[in-house]
């Protein structure tokens, strides 16, 4: 029981400045339960093991260019970790360890520290666990604080990136990663831990390249970490955070669909976090099966229109009228206008426009603009039109992520209604109501899947690191089964990687992992679709349990990559 | 276990039409585990029991009105079921109930139909219970079903209105009187429970008022029903629903605030159902503690103007830039601008000119405004202006409830803000994120205390009519000791009534409980506003708990004012 809390509103003590910690902070009853819930490690992580490695590695794309951008790192195994004896690795060797989360909130990185820091207490009394401030930034800056079990506690198994603060500044010029180096000089680093996404454990490897290089002994490994779920591959089958944001939308969206068919009369538009992937979308609707589920790689794979995506949602809108429903629940991926080729080149023709030229009221600047690209912005609603036009970003650029795409598509749906309506081939009403669901998802309390998973995460990247390896994201496996057989290991981050030509450079990417339409996820959702759009088959996931019915359950996405891969 | 659910989503069986119920519903396991939840009962309602009736009762207000409108019913005394050796009520009497639900959906409303029913089973064998569908348009049109076992079973302890649906239609005219006559006699109904809001209540009561004057046998008892939780007295502790919708609302809050404290970054306002009464956004905040919340009941009192609410938001938000803090949650309640007596006016302005005159590009047109009007109609945002004027119902009134308030406070902020930077009286960077959190929170499965509450209501109301009462609603009190302790009685629904002038005449109507600046929720919150303004004492609720921890919590509005009472 966390001492200085109290569930009833009154406590008299709070915290006392923006990086202050938990020490005092006012927790919930459910918040508090969740502090001293006792995490189950994986059987290989609680007995003796030893490290093995895999045969050389390659990269996912030009391992030619991935070579010559990582002469020190390319090609090297994967490691597991399997049981032993008795422990392989140095129990008296002391280390300094840094730790440190990059990019967006996504549920469990406190996990992912206390994996780290209970390993070095477990198994290397005595190391210390340094916490960089406010992402990469930290980092450079050399801002940081020594993580102890004090500080630590209260975080246990909570959400958000509070502990340490998170930062999306990157690690890039000779000048940035030589201020890297003098910190991990300074600090006596033995290693570094980079939470986060794609981008961030590209920059991981070339950190730990960099070291490699200078000659420093600190080794870097990193942890997939996205809500997006969009940083995945065999070895590494889903990135921490995923599970949870998905279980809190689906509640939502659970909750809207009984009310949808208790009301019977309004269509809710819901347009879900995700910007690069659907994969969000995508296992939001295996939990919730609602009418009309768009993905967004579909919609670039079959490069359809607005149109066509306004026409799918009208027919089936159109359908469900002449069965007597004039309610239903719709799912749309944030990013869903960057999946339309169409959309795409209105607006480079736009940046490249307002970059250029003064926009007259006549709109003469319009003829500017190619034909294709008029049509689709005369198609557009009015209130989008001027998003496009006035919400541009420090550099001029339309920003796509403000445009509210779901109340775009109920203006485009509602008018295409009306025309049928004049033609007469459509009779019923139409109300639409709009929903976002983000912010939501990012920083809930960690499932007992996504409070496990990453401590088993950090629990392994210390291990990899205690264990001299460098380059690797830590990857936990067979997480179908019960927790006490996932596999524990770390995959060479090389062996993720392609190159992309930018300004006339190879760039080394981790690419992300984008919904596959012929993965077992997508097919499984496009042969049932039919039926969800016209019968009514919503389920209600309710609430995240902690305890009792479903609380240990899984994603479908994973069970169906999982059962696919078996 | 319900036999035909299937929780992976690979379900084969559908519903087959809009009001065929959940025989073939897909249910997940958290709504499958629910339907077995076995419900406490109040202990005087698992035994024996008489009813007694208190002293004759008066009424809110205008006891003279309303008696004249009540001739038959009005100083009835109040019921209160007591423990007794034997069962007072004829068990062999069998009754033919109907049941109605009236307005907007809320957590619970299956479970009082339940209570109903399974009271009928426990001690009137042989009963019947008629579902009139879709709202009180069901009892005109005599548009029914008869509910049995299997038929109820799947809506156990689930979320929704969808078991007979409801509808926003009133019993008013005469005709609509002789056709509920009309459906009284045709069924043959002893009995009807009314599950609805303040409107629904006085609509009960009228009918009861017109049956005994008919010399109808047809007894009529009403349900306090509304997440709104404005339809509450000293009898009647709280509304049906508030507590699941507050604690889903909170759950998001609380995710969003860990989010802000992650971020640093973002201001997020949240906008809360409710539009007459504050009750949800000051539960809310009594849950999660955010750093600014405005309460609709206190803006009408002191007067306060837009510009006001909008000087509290950036005084705030300065104070915190100068501790470091440029993050925060802010809540407000969905109905704010219907409580500022400057926007009524502008409001009424703008009816009456849009009803008789042509808008004009120019702006001719806003010469008809007050000078108090146009200011503030200037003052407001562009989009703001452009939704007031655009934005109207099918009688040309401007609709209050599209506005989306939210937005237009950061709007206001925004500018506010700019305007202290120009100043130099502050140097903070601000960025707004707009939420409603509204129709997630109207269907979610109950939390235990609603379905318990629920229950009892309606095994209470079923209770009332059997011992021949009417007139009355359903109350259920002693709500903060437990389950078996609770009190099970009626109220004299005259007696929560006072008179409205309306077209000339005295309309009967039950005031709405709104947000009392003298009761013990508000003062604790102002008590404490001031620390939450600057520090950060945010409270996570988590999600909603059936086990464990917090699963039987009660809200802090009923604990606050139970404690008050005592």
């Amino acid at each position: 029981m966390y001492s200085s809390l109290n569930t009833n509103g009154n406590a008299a003590a709070f915290e006392t400045g923006p990086v202050s910690g938990r020490f005092a902070a006012v927790y919930s009853e459910v918040q508090n339960s969740r502090i001293d819930h006792a995490l189950p490690l994986p059987s290989v992580l609680r007995n003796p093991f030893k490290v093995v490695e895999g045969p050389p590695s390659s990269a996912a794309g030009n391992p030619d260019e991935i070579a010559k951008l990582f002469p020190n790192l390319f090609g090297q195994p994967s490691a597991m970790l399997v049981p032993n004896e008795a422990d392989s690795l140095r129990s008296d060797l002391k280390l300094k360890i840094g730790v440190v989360l990059s990019g967006g909130q996504a549920p469990g990185g406190h996990n992912v520290i206390s994996g780290i820091f209970d390993y070095l207490q477990d198994r290397a009394k005595g190391s210390i666990l340094y916490g960089f401030r406010g992402g990469p930034a930290g980092i450079m800056k050399c801002k940081y604080i020594e993580l102890n079990a004090d500080y630590i506690y209260p975080y246990r198994n909570q959400g958000g990136f509070d502990m340490i603060c998170s930062g999306r500044d990157k690690i890039e010029t000779p000048e940035q990663f030589k201020q890297a180096e003098e910190t991990a000089v300074k600090l006596d680093l033995d290693g570094l831990v980079v939470i986060g996404g794609d981008d961030s454990n590209t920059n991981a490897c070339l950190l730990a390249e960099n070291f490699r290089c200078k000659n420093l002994k600190t080794r870097v490994v990193g942890c997939p970490k996205t809500i997006d779920g969009d940083l995945k591959c065999k070895e590494v089958p889903t990135s921490f955070g995923f599970d949870t944001a998905c279980k809190i939308y689906a509640e939502m969206i659970g909750n809207v669909m009984i009310d949808a068919r208790s009301t019977g009369k309004y269509y809710h538009f819901v347009r879900l976090m995700g910007r690069a992937a659907s994969h969000i979308t995508l296992e939001c609707a295996l939990q919730t099966q609602p009418n009309i589920t768009i993905i967004g790689e579909e919609v670039a794979a079959k490069k359809q229109t607005l149109k066509n995506v306004t026409d799918y949602m009208v027919d089936v809108i159109c359908k469900r009228a002449e069965l007597g429903y004039n309610y239903g629940v719709i799912l749309i991926p944030e990013g869903l206008i960057d999946f339309i080729p169409e959309v795409q080149q209105l607006i480079a023709e736009l940046n490249e426009i307002l970059a250029h030229d003064v926009v007259d009221e006549d709109g003469i600047w319009k003829k500017k603009l190619t034909n294709q690209s008029l049509k689709l912005f005369e198609f557009l609603p009015q209130a989008i039109q001027e998003q496009l036009m006035l919400e541009r970003d420090p550099h001029g650029n339309v920003q796509v992520a403000k445009i509210e795409t779901e109340k775009m598509l109920i203006q485009m749906v509602e008018t295409e209604l009306e025309k049928r309506k004049q033609e007469g081939s459509y009779k019923g009403h139409f109300k639409g109501q709009s929903h976002f669901f983000g912010y939501e998802g990012r920083c809930g309390l960690p499932t007992n899947f996504d409070a496990s998973y990453c401590y088993a995460l950090g629990y392994g990247a210390a291990a990899l690191l205690h264990s001299g390896k460098t380059g690797l994201i830590s990857s936990v496996g067979n997480l179908g089964a019960p927790v006490e057989e996932w596999t524990v290991g770390g995959t060479a981050l090389t062996s993720l990687m392609d190159v992309e030509r930018r300004h006339g450079k190879f760039k080394p990417v981790i690419k992300k992992a984008m919904v596959e339409l012929e993965g077992a996820p997508f097919k499984k959702f496009a042969s049932v679709r039919e039926d969800w759009a016209l019968k009514n088959c919503y389920i209600s996931p309710g609430p995240i349990q902690f305890v009792g019915p479903s609380s240990n359950a899984v994603s479908h996405t994973l069970l169906l990559e999982l059962g696919a891969q078996a």
